[in-house]
């Protein structure tokens, strides 16, 4: 049951942060979860975070890191275990792979872009080479038309 | 002190595995650690999915995994706690946003070389529409040459 304490979370409600209400305990002032998991919806974000990592680890990590870049890695340890919740054998590891494969993918298609234009240029200086020659052709022709006066 | 217990691992020596040598616990046959973390360069390799994972919630996870599933999934758990201690505010999810940008760059580029493709088309195409007009005119002024007889 969650607890109903009267001590104040840092959000300033007697309510207690949704990681306290999950882990059912009193919710301090200097309650390290509560600036990042509210009351209502915390809980169930929490319980990921609760299963994959564990409360204790979760803590000890955000203690060590700087308080404004702790909403970035509550973030990034949220998203971690959810997917390892989705998906026990590869976890967010599975989105690596997913974009490593597409990186390969789209890194092919860009050689083979690239080679298709190197051939072009190279198929329109021939077209260019070739109507320079016809050009001057053309031009030798006229030229041979109009003869000299010889008067 | 690591543990000298003579109970068998599933490696079938008197050695401890790997995570019970860094655990410091008797390592039993059934040991859910034993076939991943070898006693001698196990430790240091389970010791960063402890401080990240905890034993307990790890051991969980693999025990609700097929055995053959396993291997993978100590990998990848292995590969997130190595990332989260390396960089504890994006762990692994640093690596994700890096190919994210990756895949965004490349097909960004991808699409530039379509474009230039489909540019180049276009004048190929022009090319070969002027190539074929000049065809046609040299072969009208080379007709015109040669008047038919009036005989």
């Amino acid at each position: 049951m969650a607890s109903s304490s009267s001590s104040s979370s840092s959000s300033g409600t007697a309510s207690p942060c949704g990681a306290c209400r999950f882990l059912r305990r009193k919710c301090t002032h200097d309650c390290i979860f509560a600036p990042y998991f509210g009351s209502e919806q915390g809980p169930a974000k929490f319980a990921a975070i609760h299963k994959v990592f564990g409360a204790s680890n979760v803590s000890k990590l955000l203690l060590q890191i700087p308080p404004h870049d702790r909403p970035e890695a509550v973030t990034t340890i949220a998203y971690e275990a959810q997917a390892r919740i989705h998906d026990p054998v590869y976890g967010c590891v599975a989105h690596i792979f997913t974009l490593q494969q597409q990186v390969a993918f789209l890194q092919a298609q860009l050689m083979e872009a690239k080679a298709h234009l190197a051939q072009n240029s190279n198929i329109e200086n021939i077209f260019e080479s070739a109507q320079t020659m016809m050009n001057m052709q053309e031009n030798t022709k006229q030229k041979g038309v109009f003869f000299p006066s010889l008067s």
